[in-house]
Order: C-alpha cells, then sequence, then structure tokens
C-alpha cells in the first residue's frame, strides 16, 4: 500500500495551500457538501485511487472526500497538468500523492500504479487511464472495486467502448453526461481557460485573429463563443453534419480542416479525436501558424508528423515551440500538445469545477450507497443529484428562480387542454 | 369525405402562389425529397389530415406529399396563424384546406373536424389539437390510422402525457425532437421571428430595452440570444435550475416573474406552460409594458386575469391591443397573446422550416415503410434520417465538411490508447 | 404661397393619427420639448419648409414645431419613403403636406417645389434636395431664409461640398453631427430597421446568411452589429483603411467588393457614395443574391448596369424585384435600391427618431435665436444641446448616472497629480 | 549625462531578448518603419528621453529608434509596469534603461529624473510624467526641447491642462489621439490585457460574474465589449449623458457607482479620474469583491480610504490584497490599484502596440522635420500619417480593401446628384 508521495517539492506546500484556498472562495456547493460529509462520514474506512488534475481545485475535492472519512490517494491524470505547490500542499495534509509536472510518460504510469496500488474500492478518473490501467495491469485488484467515476468526454467515450467490448467489470458513473457537468465544465470552463492559456503563452491579439477550432461539441461551443468574444475571426471544421451546421447558423466559417489550414492563424484542437490536424494541413499553413489543443490527450495534433516535417525544432518561450519547416515557414506548436488550459494556465476556474466536483463528490457516495446494486457498465448521473447541484449553486450565487405552482404542473402533465 | 375547403378569399390564390415559390427557393431540402417522392409516389392512395399553421413553408409540404401520391386535406394549427393567400392557393392547387385568420375557436375545431372526416390514415399536427379531437371525438376512427407526426414541443409533452395515461392509440414521431428540427426551428426560427412579430407590431427599438424572456429551452435560448443581437438587456425567468444557470452564465439577468414584471419593458413568454404571467405580475408591471407570447398555445399570459384586471380595453393598432389598468397604467398585449411570429409577421423563415419539414415528410414515409410494425407510443426520429437531413442541408448550402478517417473511427471505438 | 395638401388618401387620417400617437409614447424628450414649445411659441410667425420622410415619428415633429408656433408645410425626402395614413393625418391637422409613397421622380421634385413656394425662413432637410433645389430653382427667395437643418450623413457632405465651392448661401446646422444623432439614429435606428426592411420584404433566414455590409461608417457598424446578431456571417467592404482595419478587429471578414460579390447571400449598401455595387460585381453573383441599400440615395448600386446586364426583370413579390441575367441567374432588387427601412418598413423606431428630432427641434431655435449672427456655412449642433438632448433620454428611461465631485472636477482640469 | 542603466537584474538579459523578438513578430508595421529609418536616420544624433512601460512591445520601438539614430535613454511609466527581462535586455543593447519593477514612487521619479538628465531634444511620455517633472524639476533644459510626443488619454488630459493655463513650453504631439491608437489600443488592448491581468491574478470564471465598468470612453467600450464576450453580466457606470445612453443602447446595465457597488463581483476602473470608487463603495460592497484599475494611474480606486476602512490587510497571492472590513467582509485589491494588465499581465498584446508605436516613431520623425515650425501646444497626429500607419497594418495582415473609382471621388465631393 502506497503510503508516501511522489511530488516535485515538499517546501511549496505554504504557496499550494494559498492556492487551495483561493479556489475555494468560488468552490461553495462543494463545500456545502464538504460540511454534510464532515457529519455523515459516507466514506468512512473506504479506499479511493483518484487521477486527477492536481491543481487547486481537485484539491478542495480531495479535502471533501477525505472530510467524507475517505482514505485516499491521488495521481496526476496528465504529465503537464499538475501544479507542483497544490501536490506539496496535499502531501503535507496527509493525501498521498504523486503527480509531478512534466513528468515523462514513464513516470506517469509509475504514478497511475502507485496509486493503484492503493487497492481502491472506488475509483475517480478523468480520461480513463486509472480504469484501463487497472483493468489490463492489475486485474486481480478488480473484484474489490465498488464502483468508480469519469470525469471527461474523452473518457467516457473509452468507457463506452470497453463496454460494448464487454471488458467492463465494475460500474462507473459518467460525471461528464451530468448537466452540471458538461454544460458548464466543457463549455464555458474550456472555452474561457483555453484563451488564458494560449495568451499567457503567447500574449497575442485576438481581436482579428483567424481562430480554427476543430470541433462543435461543448467544449467546440465554449472555445468558438469565447473567440468571438475576443473579437476573432472563427472558422469551425466538424464530421458531425448536425453540429456542423449549428455553427453555419451561428455565423462561424465552415470548412474542412485543409482549407481552414490555408488560412488559419491559431488553431484550437478539442474533438476527442485523433490526428484533426494532420501532416498535409501543414503543409499549407501560413508561416506564423499557432497551434494548441485543448482536447484530453496530445493526440489531436498529429505532432509526430509535425516533427519529420520539419527541419529544426526549438523552444523560443515557455510553452512554445518553433518548428521551421522546409521551406522556411515557422509553426509554433504550444504546450506539447497537450491540453493547454492546464500546460500553460491553471485549468478551469473553480466556480465551474465546483459543479463539476460536486457531482464527483456525490457520484462516489451513491455509488457507496448502491453498493452491491449496479451491475458493470457506464451510468449516468441520476437526474436528481444533477438538479440539487444546480439549485444549489444557483443559491449559493443569489439567484432566485420561479417554481411551479399546482396548475402549473397539472397543465404540464395534462393533455385535455387545447386551443 | 371532405372535397372541398373552407378559406377567406378564393381571390387571393395568385398572390398565395407567389409566396409558395419565394418560400421554395429557401427549402431546397425538402425539393430534393419532393423529387424522390415524384418518382416513388410512397403515400399513393393514403389519406393524411394536416393540422399546421397554413403559411407558405407548410404549402411547400403539402405539395411534397401530394407529389408523393398522399390524398391530404388541411386544417389550421392555430386561429391567427393562417396565411390566408397561401389557403387560397393551396385549395385552388386541389388541397382541400380549411383555416381562416382570425377565425374564432369555433370555427377553429369546425376545421379540425372537416379534416378528421377526411378518415385520416396519417396525421400531421402542430400542437396535438387534432390527435386529441380525433381520440375524443372521433374515436370510431382511430383503427385505421396508420400513424403520425408532431412538430411542436408543446405537442409532444401533450403526446407524452397521453401515452403516460394509456391514451395514445397509435404511434407518433416527434418531429419536435429531431436535432435537426429543435436545435434550428425552436432557437434560430423562434428567435428571428419572434422579434419580426413584434417589430410588425409596435415598430420599437431594440437597443435598450428590458427584454423578459420566460422559459430557457431552445426557443428561449434563441429569443435570449436575438434579443442581445438586437441591443437589449435581456433578464431571463426559469423554473429548471439547470437552465437558470446556464441563463446565469450567459450572462443574462435571471429572477423570479414577479422580480421582472416590476422592471421589463417587453415580455416574451416561450416556456410552454400556462400562466407564466399572472395577475400579481400584471399589478406591478410599469406603465406601457408590452407583452407577447411565442410559445404554442395562447395560455402563458394569463389573458383573463389581465382582463379582468384592467378598466378598460381597445385595439390601438393591428394586433396591439391596450388594457387601461384601475390605476391608469396602460399594458399592451399583442396578437391575443397567440405566436407573436405566426400572428403579426410570416412565421419562421423557410429556410429553417426546410429542415423540420424534410423531417416532417421523411417521418411520414418511414411510418408507412413500418406500418404495422410499430406499437402505439411516441417515437423519436430515426437518427440517421436526422443526420441525412442535417447533410442535405449542408449541401445545399455549399458547405463542405470533414470525414472522418478509418484512423480516426478506429481511434473513436477503441480504449486502448491514452496518455 | 402653398396652402394646400397633394397625399394619397385623405380617409387614411384616422390609421395616421393612431400611428403618430404611438410613436408619440417612444419620444418622450421631443414631447418634453414640445410643452415648452406651446409656452415659448419661439417659431412664432415663422414660415417652415420641411423636406423629411414623412413617418410617424415626422409627424411628431411638425406637431413640435407647429406647437411652437410654427408656419409649417412638409415634403418627402424620398420618393419610395411616405406612409401614406401620416401625410393624411399631418393634413387633416393643418399641415399641408406634399408626399404619396411611389411618386415618380417628377412629383417627387414637384412636391419640394410646392414647399418652397411656402418661402420658408427655416428649411429642415435630410438629404439636402429641398436645399439644393432651392440654390438652383428658386434663388430669388434665399434672402430671406433664416438657416436651416440638415439631417443626414449624405446631406451633410452635400452641404460641405457646396460650403467649399462658396455656394451655399445660409447657414445650416448639421444635426447629423450631433452625437445624440450619429451615435445613435445612424447605428442602432439604421442597424435595426434595414434588417427589419429586408425581413418584411423577404423572410429570409439571417442564421448563417452570408451578408456583406458595404461600408464601415456608424451605419455600417450598426448594421454589421445587428447582422452579426442575428446570426449572419459578416463581410464588410470599405476604402477607408482605419475603418476597414476596425472591421477586422471587430472579427468581421473583410475584402473588396468584387470579391464579396463572389460569395455574398445578401448586400446592404451603406456607404453614401455611387455605384458600390456595380456591373462587375453582378456578373459574378451567385444565383439568389439579394440586394438592398440602405444609404440615403438610391445610387449605391448601380441599378441601371444591372438592368442592362439582365435580360429580363419581374416584381415577384412586394418590393422584391427579380433580375434574370443572360447566364440565367436570378438576382433580387429590394426596393429599388431605395432605402430599404423606408420603403419596406416603417423606418427607424421612434426612440431613437426622439433624439434625432429633438436635436432638429432645438437646432431650428438656436437658428431663430441666433439669427443674423450665423454667416452661411456648415454649423454643427452645438454642444451643450446635444448633452441636453442625451440627460433629457436618460431621464425618461430613468437611468441616473454619475456626477462628478469637486474633487473629480479638479483633477481632471490639473496635471500637478502624477504617479 | 547618463550612461548607465538602473534595472533590476542583467542576467535577465537573454530572456529579455527572446520576448522581444517575439513581440516584434506582431509588429509588422513598426519593423517596416525601422527598415526605413535605418537607411535614413531620421534622428541621427538626436538626443530622445522615453518614459514608457517597459514592455517588450517598447523595446521594439525603443529599437525603431535607435535604428533611426537616435540618442536614446528609457525610463518606466508606472512603478509595477516593468519587465525587468526587458529592461536587462535593453541595457545590455546599449540602450540606457532606468526601471525596476515594483520600485518605489522615490525610486520611480528618480528614474525620471535619470532620463531626463539625458537632455532630450525630444520626449516621449505615456501619462505625462516626464513631461511635468521636466516643466517643474528642470526648466532649464525646456529651451532645448524639439517637442514630445504623449501616449496615453491620461497624459493628453494633463497637457491639454498645461496648455490652458499657458504652462506647456514645447510642442506635443497627442499620439493618442490618432485613430489608429484609439481605436484599436485604448479598445482592443485595453480590452484584452485588462482580463488577461485579472485572470491571471485571481482565475476566476467571468461566465456569470457580475462586473462593473467603470467608464464608457474607448477603453470602457473594450473593457466592456470583452467582459460581455466572456459571459459576464455587465454594469457601466458613467459621468457623461452622451455615453451612459450608449452603454444603455449597447445592452449594459446603467447605474451610479454607489447602486453597482451593492451588486458587483468585479470592479474595473478606466475613466481617467480620480476616486471613481469611494469610501462609501466600499462599505456597501459584497463580501468578495474584486478591485482592478486599468485607467494610467492609480487614483481610480480611493485606496487611502479603503485601507482607512479596513481593520487588517495582507496578500493572500502574487496581486492579490484581502482587505478585511470592520464588519468582516472581504475585499480585494488587484496590482495595488495600478494598471493591472501590466501588473499581472504583459500589458497590451504586440499587435496592437504596433500601430501605437508606428504612430510615436512617425511622430518623432514629423517632430524633427518641422522643427523651429510648431509653437508650444498640444498637436493632433497629422491624419494622413495615421491613415499609412492603418494601411500598413492592413497590408501586412493580407487585407484587401476597395478604391475609390474617379466617379466616386467626384460623386462625394459634388453636391448636383440628387434623388
Amino acid at each position: 500500500m502506497s503510503v508516501t508521495s511522489d511530488i516535485k517539492d515538499p517546501s511549496l506546500a505554504g504557496l499550494g495551500n494559498e492556492r487551495i484556498a483561493w479556489a475555494g472562495r468560488e468552490m461553495p456547493v462543494l463545500e456545502l457538501i464538504a460540511g454534510r460529509f464532515e457529519k455523515e462520514k459516507p466514506f468512512k474506512g473506504i479506499r479511493i485511487a483518484a487521477c486527477l488534475h492536481v491543481t487547486s481545485e481537485t484539491a478542495n475535492l480531495a479535502l471533501t472526500l477525505k472530510a467524507g472519512g475517505a482514505d485516499l490517494v491521488l495521481c496526476g491524470s496528465n504529465p503537464l497538468s499538475t501544479q507542483d505547490d497544490v501536490a506539496a500542499a496535499l502531501a503535507a495534509g496527509g493525501i498521498p500523492t504523486h503527480a509531478i509536472k512534466g513528468e515523462d510518460d514513464k513516470t506517469y504510469y509509475k504514478h497511475i500504479i502507485s496509486a493503484i496500488d492503493h487497492k481502491p474500492q472506488l475509483t475517480v478518473d478523468d480520461g480513463a487511464d486509472l480504469v484501463t490501467t487497472l483493468h489490463t495491469k492489475r486485474t486481480e485488484l478488480l473484484k474489490d472495486v465498488i464502483g468508480g467515476t469519469e470525469e471527461t468526454t474523452t473518457g467516457v467515450i473509452r468507457l463506452r467502448a470497453m463496454a460494448a467490448a464487454g471488458e467492463l467489470k465494475y460500474p462507473l458513473i459518467a460525471v461528464n453526461d451530468a448537466k452540471t457537468k458538461y454544460l458548464f465544465d466543457n463549455r464555458y470552463g474550456t472555452g474561457q481557460s483555453t484563451f488564458d492559456g494560449i495568451t499567457r503563452a503567447t500574449n497575442i491579439l485576438w481581436a482579428g485573429k483567424k481562430v480554427v477550432v476543430a470541433g462543435y461539441g461543448w467544449c467546440g461551443h465554449g472555445v468558438a463563443m469565447r473567440a468571438r468574444g475576443m473579437g476573432a475571426y472563427v472558422i469551425v471544421t466538424e464530421v458531425e453534419p448536425v453540429r456542423a451546421l449549428e455553427a453555419v447558423m451561428d455565423g462561424f466559417a465552415v470548412m474542412p480542416m485543409h482549407e481552414a489550414a490555408k488560412v488559419g492563424d491559431v488553431f484550437i484542437t478539442v474533438t476527442g479525436d485523433k490526428h484533426v490536424i494532420a501532416a498535409a494541413d501543414f503543409a499549407v499553413m501560413k508561416n506564423g501558424a499557432i497551434l494548441a489543443n485543448s482536447g484530453h490527450f496530445n493526440v489531436e495534433i498529429d505532432i509526430p508528423a509535425l516533427e519529420a516535417a520539419a527541419k529544426s525544432k526549438r523552444t523560443v518561450k515557455p510553452f512554445v515551440e518553433e518548428f521551421v519547416m522546409a521551406d522556411g515557414r515557422k509553426i509554433y506548436l504550444l504546450g506539447e500538445g497537450r491540453l493547454i488550459n492546464l500546460a500553460a494556465a491553471e485549468g478551469h476556474p473553480a466556480s465551474v469545477m465546483d459543479m463539476s466536483f460536486a457531482n464527483q463528490a456525490l457520484g462516489l457516495e451513491y455509488l457507496v450507497k448502491n453498493r452491491g446494486n449496479l451491475s458493470p457498465g457506464v451510468y449516468s448521473m441520476p437526474a436528481d443529484i444533477d438538479g440539487d447541484v444546480a439549485a444549489l449553486k444557483l443559491k449559493s450565487l443569489g439567484v432566485n428562480i420561479d417554481v411551479l405552482t399546482p396548475e402549473q404542473q397539472k397543465y404540464l402533465s395534462s393533455w385535455q387542454e387545447g386551443t
């Protein structure tokens, strides 16, 4: 069993605690839940392994679970997304943490194994690396797992593929599919933080820039909306006709990536798929094109193809690599193609993570309460939990809304009253 | 069997044909389908009764069904939404039509009965007045019905209530639930045409107006988005926490209707529910407040309560009634509280109706093809039809999009590849 | 002296009065001024000829001037912009009015001459047709003119050209250059009413349409802003680099008209210049392209060139002419290329005209007060009048703002206090 | 004469050079000018003292002036705005630089004196601290000054006050008043970088935040526009009626600061005036309110009053000070109330500074060319320079625009052609 942490620098704990407290200011829903957990101890004696971006917001979730009695370990869900000060604070606070910003892939998986060695009864995942590793490298531990939660679109896609193949061995709740998650985190969170990341890395002016957004799912909606909000000229690429049509009707230019590649100044991928920007596209890009990814994995931009096509490569400033192509054009890749909001900025703002992580905390509680009643598979968040999170969030914001009158409720459930 | 029409003025047929042709310009998907129907005659010998807003777009659907061999009759789905010139053109063109703009409720239902007397094998409905009348007044005809389609949110809510009560006697396809319907028609269609209607009725400046949008479903999204796009200050009211939170995060003011009532200049209801603006709200409105409804039925504003509270009432210009309250304040009700886009303007633009009606046409064809295989109940549009409509629409707009490579398809269906 | 009116139909007076009253609801600033004029009679015995769009808003100005004691006659400032019911109401109310919607150019100028025959001491103009006619056809009357006002950009450009050529014979106030005019009327007024006009004429869906806006002055800003607000994809054309750069930074596509001509769905001209869309552009337009003008004169689109290139032309619905080109493409011209908001809709909303016409009324009063002190030339609106109009408008909207403290005033006028 | 630099750390020069080169990528207009200056040496032998924010963009201006032969020294124009790595790079590159991030006021003025000791013949200012110091502490040097330029609104206000008082002793060009400066730098530059600064300092979610923007000049337009673009609910405060009315018509909430103080989550001042947020406002703010300034001087928020009202104060994270009020509410002041975009982020993006500094470079050249011909006073940028900058910028962005035809030019200068 893992009892120690593997972090960058324990001396950063003080700074980490400050940032955790600052994030906590904007996480009132999670705070309410933590208060209840403190009394009810729903996770008393239960081992949890969480594979998440180790940020100040995640720390607030970790503290909430611990308040609920959990025996928790934490590992990072992306090699570039760890905030080392937060990791130090968590480790100092008694939550074994395995995550170092900039770790290589080998260390990354070593850290996941460390978390798995904790013999988790509950798993918390963001991208499904923990679940898939558990299902392939430590199958002997699967029998003790009560269930797990998954945070992100990409992870849910992987889990559904596992379930379809009959290879998923315990129940998993798709936190991502909660409305209070994907409508907010994916859209407003990704939308804002993607621009934060790219701006910190490059300090470019957005007004008038030609920004190519690959993918018009909820993340793409958010990114395109914010790009326009910053004054950019937005081009959307898609593979799905309904979404493409939505982008057209939202007033964006819509075209295949290979056409967009010729005119774009900045490219942002949020598709959840692989090689969305590929060799043929690099070949026609303008000198000075900037590439960033905000999808979960660093596969959306075909980086090996970019490296193969370039005659040289160097880091010109933090998070900015310059690739000089054979014909002299320069293409800039940000944050190694990893999710730019976590690589070059601080990830999603706490206020959206408040809702996502409220769902996580309540989803885990739900799994414990329904222990033994759920067969392996991917489950949606129970709708009433979803609604509760929204109602608590509104309350924390001081927003009041209407309530259906009995007359209105009756009207909605009847069909006799017409014109 | 109904063989004659009941319309306002047959001499308007020429004008109606012009407007039908003009709308047809923006309905290329329906035109493609009509071309195929012309050859394949999927409705050969089948009796169809359609209860729809009798507009130039609906006429294009009617002609498409007729091209497919249907024996079709038409009645209006709202007393104020009929375009009399279009009705005249359809009647002249051999489609029995029962609809007169401004007809009273008695005539309205008489027209529905006329359509039902056609002994339909397929029903097409917009608000479910035809289906509910058939289920209550002409139950002996139910056994011959193959199935039907329903166009709008309100109608689908009614049908689901009927199904839940075990009272729905044949299969109905919820056209409204097709993405190519609700994402476009409800949002971009209602959004634009609501303002068109109110502007034609009042010619008010939208910039700086305080516009209260009741309901933040897809229609409400569209109305709020366009209100902002016209320069208004937008207040949203809701009963559902997730939607209310979305409205907050979209930057709108969110509050209960009774608070909004005190500050709003213009009120627009799109909730699908009853008495969303009620007696207590009228009592606190500002002098000069304007009320309009864009939901399906004229129940969203409690008009009887408004009339009860007013000391006098008069029509000050077409579609504008002035209610003078006991304290002298004047409140203006537009279009008798019926859907303002059809009452005071021309309804949804043809380009969105192209998609909605392509779904109608293909949904009806699907019912015929699956005759006998569908038990009574409410069905979603088959997803492949939905996708096809989007793809055809994109093509008609000259928009090309990407196609998944085999590598990308494989990636999406696998789960082994992680960080 | 003109004592009679030349209008379309006196029986429309009742309807006209209703519409004048309705517009008056949104013209509180003008109403305040009318109240004062009623008491002070600043125009007692003074003859005024006003050449304006004869709309319900203009009627409120006319009544305000009359309340101030003016001996007023009115003629239209555009052959297509007259509202015949308003003209009837004014005529019936004792203000000689010469304007008929759809009058030919000959009648148009005959009406201007009728107004000039009133021997005006003050002129009110919108486009400078009255002033230029007076300076060319009735020069003997110039000596009695105290001064005049001009409403629009185009008119001010013409007057400045006259002044530069030494041909302007009396003082004119450029009402257009008041901030409370051009920032509001040109931007929010033109922006909204242009779309109102085109929508009424065509009922097209704006979402996803490629809209080409020619000119990015204040009118162009308004049109482009509203086009985006309706969901369109906006292309801007310009001749002035600073404005073009603004359009780029506002996120719009910017290109020469000849490039835009190839991709646009709808073209809107607001440049104040001639032949902005010309023969070479028609030649490359897509089938179905729609052309509208919102600039003052019908010269922005080269209509003679369009007619020369077309093999046939017909009116397909009110305000929509179809030109069939030699190669079969169809191009649609709206409202004969005259300002579409007045041709196909009701012109600017009353609320902006309230400010423009408050400036008109106060500008005329200023001319009388400063009679004899102003040499011929083009004058700006006095800044204090401009500020007063804004303050009154805010008050009428119930908006309070801050007032500089003495400390703040002192700070702004000092320079010693630095870092 | 100053020959040495006073900077924080010479070892940062390498990093500084990297950042200067990166900024240079987006400053193509300045690069073109530098190329010409390199050949023409317009500043050969001329001493220039520049008091500017020492950023990577300013470095590009400095290098441009040096390329033109200038004998240049540089000091900071704000104690918190210096980028120490850039200062190191400039010093190493032979441009004496006097600026340290976080310097106290005494050091700040010492650095200005060091720049003045260079006996400048041309001055470059941003906020007028250099000019006012020269006019008060080193009057003996005034006689040798050819002229100067001023970058910002605040500085121009001060210079105009000096000129009005008859105390300005040499000609100054108000670079701020060039359209290619204020329309872009003030609006798009301040708009973007203000949010960049606050986001880096706080990582708050903007969607749904109540953001109070004090001042609706060009900076305020930019800040309000971007706040909305980020999903915030925007409240504008103003003292000037026309601007307040614009804010209303742009759909923003408008109210006095004291009302806004009660509801705002984040407050941003861009007025150029003093104590815009004052003691009475702090007293009613919500717990957790965040205050930031983006105006030139740190006087817009009455910080002494805030300190007086607070019972304690501490720095909770970089650039975030927490003030605990007597009643326990916490108010957060960012970046000591100094311009937040430079305090907590990197200032304006290079692309807008390209235009501002192109104006600076060409304005200084103009002063030299017109040496002896300009009397003391504040001058506008020559319009042709302004237009040239815009045209060069468009060209660098690859944007082509239309050119007036002879026919169009003639039309604009004539007045005979009417309806």
